[in-house]
């Protein structure tokens, strides 16, 4: 059963987390767009409900970031795909499911649990959503990210026409 | 003309290929979702039929991981992503086609022949699919990758209703 | 209002940009794939009009090619995303908007700049289709990409059937 999106904002109050205002739409890139029954999400930052990007999730997972500093920004990237979300859609509710997460983690040359850290967005994403919470799923390592950022994730959902 | 499900197992056994026994699914992320007529396969390692990671498929393509070796990996990450699709879909008979793979490289930073390298995951898939089997694709340097694998490829095909 | 495929190439023209003559189709996989509407692009790098990869474009972005030059070179890959739409759709007129850009730059580890270089194919791809042209997008750094290429990027597009 899906939920509303009044619970899908409950279940994050419960969870600890509030929407952050995410980022506003740029020129020529937007934060996301919908096409044939799928919403396609921008990668997202870990940027905090203050909008800003912690000092502690900048830099290099496993030289600078710990593993544990990543789970948590992983899990605010996929807050931040929410938040757009809810931005484009209106109401959370419209999402029938997540399809796709995709993960580049800003990792040190030698650093090989990307998988555990992008549980931290899994997690947050079948937290908020329940039963249609279930991605397909990649965990990758970059080279760098956007401002030094440790990770950023990118979405897509199944949305309700 | 698309193959049956049987055709294409019998193909890949041609080509000395079982379908592995892949991975069960885990708690908020699944190995595939299907949306809209299209299959997204989750990131797949190259896991030998045994559902291990040979030792000769861990490390960086360039430096330890020769690009022979690399190119049998895609061919298995390739082989894995079949093996996702056979148990969400039942039948490989249902893949309409392939429509896009996209293949992580853990590159050494001087190794620029990732197009050889993904070779082995796009020829296994043509040698399997036949006239389905042609796809767009990317080839991409990773940073590193989950358990150290020398190479991730994720996968999407079209299925019948 | 989305414009004909003669009023973006004119577009493009006025920008300063014809279309490149595309890398013809391989035996396993291929430029671009339909399904359901969408436009799958395979991931592209920066050819010149020529053909060929110019020497100022090979490299790490931040150690070697500069960001002004890695800027026109993420131009040039996303006009290469066009060509291929064109020899696939026959007329860029059947783009009904671009869904999405994915980027991938390859830097040196302590580059963050990323953003600023996609701005380069996003300009491109907002000049070239105006109000169809927003899309999604996620920026990556790279640990390399195929002949060192400082740049490749892949596209989604919304096709009229």
């Amino acid at each position: 059963m899906e939920r509303s999106g009044s619970e899908i904002e409950q279940k994050l109050r419960e969870l600890g987390h509030g929407l952050p205002q995410p980022a506003a739409p740029l020129a020529n890139y937007v934060p996301a767009v919908a096409s044939g029954g799928l919403l396609f999400v921008s990668g997202q930052l870990p940027f905090g409900p203050d909008g800003k990007l912690s000092p502690t999730h900048v830099g290099k997972v496993g030289a600078g970031v710990t593993e544990a500093e990543a789970f948590r920004a992983a899990a605010l990237s996929a807050l931040n795909c929410l938040a757009q979300a809810k931005v484009f859609l209106g109401d959370l509710g419209r999402i029938r499911r997540c399809v796709r997460l995709s993960g580049f983690v800003n990792c040190a040359e030698n650093f090989t649990a990307l998988a555990g850290v992008m549980n931290g967005a899994s997690d947050l994403i079948g937290g908020a959503l329940g039963e249609a919470g279930p991605h397909a799923r990649s965990a990758v390592g970059a080279a760098q990210l956007p401002l030094g950022a440790c990770i950023e994730v990118e979405a897509i959902f199944e949305i309700a026409p």
